[in-house]
């Protein structure tokens, strides 16, 4: 099944990354909505979070869409959800925090709170169409270094994958000691994260 | 009457593509709001959709409206909705499901939701005009190479059109195994669908 | 007075047209809003119209503009709904029933219904600018094309416009036998339109 | 004051075009909210408005702003209602009425009408920008041909224009037999308007 | 204190200009809101405002600005009421007034009125990208001609300027007498405002 | 902690810049929201406040990321609303208080206020897309000239930085006392800000 395949390819990129949260349970069992999934736990509360960690995040998200089209002729909507949340990370780094070199420490747009609503539902734009244009540039830009980097991780661990793979077919969920019997460890992983900046914030 | 050739249209179209649902019936009949229809069962609740499959059921969805330019010198208002579908799916592709190569693993457009009205009116352009051009460029790709696939599939099966047409012009309903005999069996033709990606859905 | 003109160039060009609803009477007491009107029955209750039947209405409606330009030096208001159903036609064949081939099978905006208001109320662009242009050139194209066979047929029957004109100032409305006296029988015009496609309809 | 002036040159334009509604009086005495006016009747209730009737209406509006130029070295807000109505009716003309051979016989923009407002409240603009541009240089090209016409009508009649705005500061008010002691008769002025399109409307 | 030139620069550009509207007390005492204030009079309520006396009305406006940046080596918040005013001017002029000849006698933009909230919230545009940029061009080139004119004024009276922004230091408010003590009486200034327009408005 | 080092940023350009309002405390203890803060007590109650005053304030918001990258080999989200306020310091420059020379002393955008809603909720373009791009331009230069100011002066103070932040990791919170013996005085800070402009405000 194909999304033995997407979900081993979310838990490899996360396993290899030294940035990624941690990888706790692998598993095809559908919960609600989600087919399956990957659960990883974040290392603790912390609100200062790097470009790298962000950048790793957007790798790990697109590791099942890259597994499905490394091993199978076709692609899948499976990568539907994962998908949306990667465009959000490469949006918020490069429109709220200033993480992209061409535009600058700057915010783009004007979020609306429809109070009566209780809730925000639109994001004025208040930029040019010349910068519209940088930003969707970088917004690809930053997508498609992601893609690419959990495409060479997945086709590095080729052989791992499958493994991974058909166990998760065979028994459909895998333990944190399991998987990584499955894969060998990579040294410059912490469980802790990237200490420099946890249990911070500033204003 | 051009309805008969429209349902033939689709029925032949989807009896022959790979990955489209199998035909159960074949009516010119109406059925409320619609004219005629061609009733094919999905195999199963899945939602993992490959972009073979989708392009597939674009393709069955266009029959109609090739079969009508195939045998009249006319088309007609009878493929509306079909061409809704069509575009639907394709803007899909493009837009939500990261499957058009040239606008990446990304999601175009936020959707908006009106709480009090219990739904969702309209979707935001969070991108620039290039990129509003560049997906109304692959849109067209996509919904033109659906349609060239269905006329050419129409054109090498035109005496099958041509008689069951005619027959649904006679009895206005066939059954699959009624339909079957007019049609040659297509090899490759599996009745529960892509076996691969069946049963499963991703987060 | 200019309302004959108008109304017979509807008559005239209604009657010449072999997809065109047939005449049943022309008058010009005024009902209601609008001056005189033609008054053509719908053949049957049908919902597959064809291309060639959409151009012949609005050809038809375009008569009463036509007649104007043709006989006097001036133009004036009394075409304006006719003008608003021409654009209306022409939108729907190019944005809804994918009638224009330079602008495929697609559907172009969504319309955005206001639950509360019981009404639609606008309809979303979700094109691009270039496409928009696309767009205009095909309506353009539709309407003038209509335009100018309305203006063909009247140049060709000016007598009978004159006759007929004359007729409605004298004796305000005549019946389909009185205007058929006043203008030679079109061979190819059939009572029931397209056989075709009538009385049915497709999904 | 220059108000005379500006009034002497609405009923001076009026007077000699055409197809401009009847003098009846001409006043600089406040009525509400316009300082002066000119009274002119409407010759009867009719619905079809022919293009020479509109441009000449335009003329017309646009005699106030003329004659303050032609006068004084300076011009006024008190041109601003007429500006108003002159952009109203070319705006009508090219967007409603097919009068532009530019734009053809088509309809531009969409009336949104919120139903629980009681009113209309906005237009849908549902044309491309390179239209939007021909909208703009059509309008402005009638605009601007209605200004000249006014322009060269009261650099014709400079002196009447002189002796009926002295009268009116004089007199406040003068009745159509003394506005016409000014000036002299214009041949071809009909009481009943342009007798072709009277009394009639069509659909 | 630089609020004192500020208000220096408004009151001696007020002064020399023939059309503004007389200076009867200038004083750094700040009113609610606004710190200091040049307290002119207007002669008498009129509508018809003619460009020349609108020009100035800018030109005024800009005094305390121009006095800013001629005298300190910074310009300051201060002036952000006096450039919202002189861009409303400049834009009704423009958009309301037909008083550039580039965009001639037309209204530009569509007022909407939300007839439930009691108030207009917005402008609809209703003109093309390029009539915008035009607009912006003309709206610009008032704004800069005001701006020009309040320097070259206040360069003339650069002794002036320093002497009524000291005596406004120490005493804090100055009469019309006191005022006209430390300025040179213009020749040309009327008390009434240019009588030719006045107490009149038209249609 | 890279905490430190952002508020220590902060601390040392607002310390530097002669129009930056004094330092009182430094601190890494989270408040609610914000992780850590510099406290910095406005002088006095003023409105009017000077070009080079705000120019200031941007480069103090600048230096907790400035001080990231100058120590780190990566950058954090904790500059969110530093890099929010900035944006929004020189945007209030460039479009209502007329502190761009190239788009003039005007204002650009029309606020909209909802009165139903007790709030304002957006801002309406009321200019060209090439006015916005030059809005655009402006906003940029004013961002990255604060943005290298504050990377100058962290790099001058580089030892000082590193000295404060390894006290505020150790002592979490430092007093004006404490923070003013880790780095040279600076001649030209006054306590009062700018005498020239305090306690006053113009219409």
């Amino acid at each position: 099944m194909i999304v033995a395949y997407h979900e081993a390819g979310h838990a490899i990129v996360g396993h290899v990354l030294p940035n990624a949260d941690p990888i706790h349970k692998v598993t095809i069992v559908p919960r609600g909505q989600a087919g399956g999934y990957v659960l990883s736990l974040p290392d603790e509360d912390r609100e200062m979070v790097s470009r790298n960690k962000l950048q790793d995040r957007m790798t790990v998200a697109l590791g099942g869409r890259a597994a499905e089209e490394l091993v199978f002729d076709d692609i899948t909507s499976g990568a539907s959800s994962d998908i949306q949340s990667v465009t959000q990370i490469a949006r918020q780094m490069v429109m709220r925090l200033g993480m992209s070199e061409k535009l600058g420490t700057r915010v783009y747009g004007q979020k609306e709170e429809l109070v009566f609503l209780g809730r925000e539902i639109s994001e004025q734009k208040d930029y040019s169409e010349a910068v519209a244009e940088e930003i969707d540039r970088e917004v690809a830009r930053l997508v498609s270094q992601a893609y690419k980097r959990s495409q060479e991780i997945l086709a590095k661990y080729r052989k791992e994958l499958q493994a991974i793979a058909e166990k998760l077919i065979e028994v459909e969920t895998l333990t944190r000691e399991e998987f990584e019997k499955l894969i060998p460890p990579i040294g410059e992983k912490r469980i802790g994260g990237t200490p420099v900046m946890a249990g911070s914030n500033s204003r």
